[in-house]
C-alpha cells in the first residue's frame, strides 16, 4: 500500500517487449494497491547515439543544446510505457521533466534537482493514474531543459520519491547489492539490507548498482530504496518476504538493520590513475600551490600521500585521481611547475583501488589490520591508503585487483555469513 | 533584409553532414543581413521509427502519448542545428513547441495552431540570435505536447512567419513548383511564381511540394512563401533574381503575378478509391442517410455522381474518397444498408484523379472542353468530374494516369511557355 516510485534503467526498456515486461511489473504493484509513479531511462543505446550526434555536430558544444537533444530519449520511453500501460488497462500519463516541473539549477549537463512540484502528480496518483516520468532531466532557471548527468535517472527517481514521500524501487539488471562483484567472486552473497552510508561508500568506490547522488539524496530524505531485478518474472515478486524485506536489497537506515556485520562488502575501481611529484620544495603553502590549480580545473583528487625526502628539504607527493582526468591534470601541473618548484612528474594508470566497507567498523578494531595482512599474505603491495569511519581503501597494482578482492572477501568471512 | 523563416524537411536534415549544409544556408541569409528563424523537421526516418514503436506498443493508442513520443524527433534536430550553427560562429538557440509556446487546440495528433507568442523570439532575433524551432508541434490547452499531423512542419513554418511578419522559405528536395511532376513529364517547367489559390488546389489535388494547411495559412496571413532546394550549393543562391523572384518558386498573391497563364499546372493523385451504391430508393433525404454516417465516421467524400436508373424509381450513387478510408466507408455503408435501402455496393481502388489548375480559368472559357477533348483523343474514359473556380478534376482508370498527365501538359502548351 502507499505510494511507490519504480525506476527502470536503459536495458530494462531497451525494446517494446521489455517495456511490456516493465508494464507488467507496474501492473503487479497497482493491483497490490499502490499508487505508482514510474521513472524511466532512455532505451539502451539511445543516449549514446544522441551524444554521438552532438559530438559529430561540434566536438565542443553548448551544454544547453546538448541537454535539449539528449533529454529526448527519456521522453520517448515515458510515452511508450504510458501507451503500454493503457493497453493493459492501467490509466497512465507520461511526464517530461519540464511538465511536472522538476526544477534544477542551471548547470546544464550536470544539473542538480532543486525542487519538485508534486501536487499534480499526487492528485492524479490518488485518482489511480500511474505517472510515467522521464528520468535524467528537469527544467533550469532559464526555462530550458537540463539533464542531470549520466545515471541521473536514479537521482530523478529518489527525488520524486522524496517529493511524494514514497518508497523507491530501483529495477536494474542485477537482483540486488552483493558483498562484492559476483563476476569476480562467484560465492558473493546478496545482501538483504544495507545502510545508506555503506551504499554511498560502495557507490563512490566503484560499485555500479546505484548512482552516488541518488544514494546521498535517499539518505538525506530517508527514502527507503530497494534494488531489484527487472528481469525476474513480474509475477514471482508478488509478495514481500516474511522478514519484511523484499526480493532485492533494501537500502535503509542502519537502525533498521538488525543483524549487522562488521564488513558488508568489498568494492573495487579500476578507474584510477596515480601522479607522483618528486622533490617538491617543502615550504608552507606548497600543497595549496599544487591542489589549488587542480581544483580550479575541476579535477577531484582522491588519495594523497606525502613523504619528506631523505634530504629533509624536499617532499614527494603522490595522489590519485579519476583516469579520465589524468591528461588534464598533467597539463595543469606542468603549467605551474616553476611556481611550485619540483624536480619531476611521473604517473601511472596501472593502479586500482580496493575497499572494505562496513558500518560495523566504527565499533570494531582491527578491520584495517586484517585487510593489510590478507593482502600481504598474497604478496600484494599497498601503494596508498585512505580511510573513513566506515571504509578502508588501498591503492594497488591493477593486475592484482581480482586476487585482492577474492582474498578480502574470504578474509572477512563474507561468503560464509547468512 | 528583414525577418526570414527558413524551413528544412526531413531529408534536408537526414544526418550531421546535411545539417551542416543547412547551417551554411542559414549563414548565407544571416550574412545578407536577415534576422533568421529556422523551422526543422525530424531527421528522415526518425518519425517513422517513433510511430512504429507506438504501434508496436499498442495498435490503438492514446494520441496524447503518441504526440509526446513523436514530437521528440524535431527537438533533436533543432538542438543539433543550433550546435552546428554555433560551431560556425552564428549565435543560435533551439526552441521546442512548448517553449515558445506555439499554442494549439487540443486535437492530439492533428492539432491546429491557435496562437504563437513570438515576443521572446523577436527580441532574440533582433539581438542577432538565430531561433531554431522544432516544427510539427505545439502546446495544447491541457499543457501537453501536441503534433500537427504529418507534414506539419510546413504549417509550423508559415505560422511562425505570420507571427513574425516574416517571409517564409521552404527548403525541400525539389527546387520549386513545376507545371507537373517532372518524373512523368520530363519537359515539365519550373514556375517562378504561382498564386496561393493555385498552390492550394495543387496541394489538395495531390502535388506533394507543400502541405495544404500551410498554403491556406500563408494565403490568409499573406505570408510570401518560397519553395527552393536545400541540395543546391548554399553559396549559389546568394542573389535574388533581377525580376524580383528567388531561385525557387514564389507562392504569392495573384496580383503579384504579372504574366498569368490560363492553366499553371497538371496535378494527379493515385490516393483515390471509388464506391458505387446501386439502386438506391430515390426519396427525399436519401443522400443525407448515406453521407451523414460517413461524415460522422470522419470520412471525407470528394466527387459525387448521381444517376436516376432506367426504372425511374431508384438511383445509382457513385463517390470517391481517400483510399485509406475505403475499408471504413464500406463498413459504415453496410451497417446502414437496411435503413438507406439499396441493392448493391461495389468499389474500386484502380482509379486516379487528374486535375487541371489555373486562376486564368475564371476569365477563360473552354478550359474544361479542351481537357475532355485531350483525354478523349487518347481514348481515356472519364468516370466523374468536379470543378471549382480554378480547377477541373476528372476521375479515370489508374492505368492511364501518366498518359493523361502527359496529354494534358501538352494540350495546354505548358512546356512551350516561358
Amino acid at each position: 500500500m502507499g505510494r511507490l516510485v519504480m525506476k527502470f534503467g536503459g536495458t530494462s526498456v531497451a525494446d517494446i517487449d521489455r517495456i511490456r515486461n516493465v508494464a507488467r511489473h507496474v501492473e503487479r504493484e497497482v493491483k497490490a494497491g499502490h499508487q505508482v509513479a514510474v521513472v524511466v531511462s532512455a532505451m539502451a543505446g539511445t543516449t549514446d547515439r544522441l551524444v554521438g550526434w552532438c559530438r559529430d555536430a561540434a566536438p565542443v558544444h553548448d551544454a544547453r543544446e546538448y541537454d535539449a537533444v539528449v533529454a529526448s530519449g527519456e521522453q520517448v520511453t515515458a510515452g511508450l510505457l504510458a501507451i503500454t500501460l493503457q493497453d493493459i488497462g492501467i490509466p497512465a500519463r507520461s511526464w517530461s521533466g519540464w511538465q511536472i516541473p522538476i526544477r534544477t539549477d542551471g548547470v546544464h549537463g550536470a544539473a542538480r534537482i532543486a525542487e519538485i512540484d508534486a501536487k499534480e502528480l499526487r492528485k492524479r496518483m490518488e485518482q489511480g493514474q500511474v505517472a510515467v516520468i522521464a528520468g535524467f532531466q528537469g527544467l533550469g532557471p532559464d526555462k530550458r531543459v537540463t539533464t542531470l548527468g549520466r545515471g541521473g535517472s536514479d537521482t530523478s527517481a529518489v527525488a520524486v520519491a522524496a517529493a511524494l514521500e514514497a518508497r523507491c524501487d530501483i529495477y536494474t539488471d542485477v537482483d540486488g547489492v552483493y558483498t562484492t562483484d559476483p563476476r569476480i567472486v562467484s560465492k558473493a552473497r546478496k545482501l538483504s539490507r544495507i545502510s545508506y552510508e555503506e551504499m554511498l561508500e560502495q557507490a563512490s568506490l566503484g560499485a555500479k548498482v546505484l548512482q552516488t547522488r541518488s544514494v546521498e539524496l535517499a539518505m538525506v530524505y530517508k527514502v527507503p530504496l530497494q534494488v531489484r531485478s527487472s528481469f525476474d518474472p513480474p509475477d514471482s515478486l508478488d509478495q514481500d518476504r516474511a522478514d519484511g524485506t523484499g526480493p532485492g536489497t533494501l537500502v535503509c537506515d542502519e537502525d533498521e538493520i538488525v543483524e549487522q556485520h562488521v564488513v558488508s562488502g568489498i568494492a573495487y575501481s579500476r578507474d584510477e590513475a596515480k601522479v607522483s611529484i618528486r622533490k617538491v620544495k617543502d615550504r608552507p603553502g606548497v600543497s595549496a600551490s599544487i591542489f589549488g590549480p587542480l581544483a580550479e580545473a575541476d579535477i577531484s583528487v582522491d588519495m594523497i600521500v606525502q613523504n619528506v625526502s631523505a634530504d629533509g628539504e624536499t617532499a614527494n607527493i603522490t595522489f590519485t585521481l579519476a583516469r579520465k582526468d589524468l591528461r588534464k591534470a598533467l597539463e595543469v601541473l606542468n603549467r605551474v611547475k616553476d611556481k611550485v618548484g619540483f624536480l619531476e612528474l611521473t604517473h601511472s594508470e596501472d593502479v586500482a583501488k580496493v575497499s572494505v566497507v562496513g558500518i560495523g567498523m566504527r565499533s570494531h578494531a582491527g578491520v584495517a589490520a586484517r585487510m593489510f595482512k590478507a593482502l600481504a599474505d598474497k604478496g600484494i603491495n599497498i601503494q596508498a591508503i585512505t580511510t573513513s569511519e566506515i571504509k578502508v581503501s588501498v591503492l594497488i597494482d591493477e593486475a592484482y585487483t581480482e586476487l585482492a578482492v577474492r582474498a578480502l572477501h574470504a578474509a572477512y568471512g563474507l561468503e560464509a555469513a547468512n
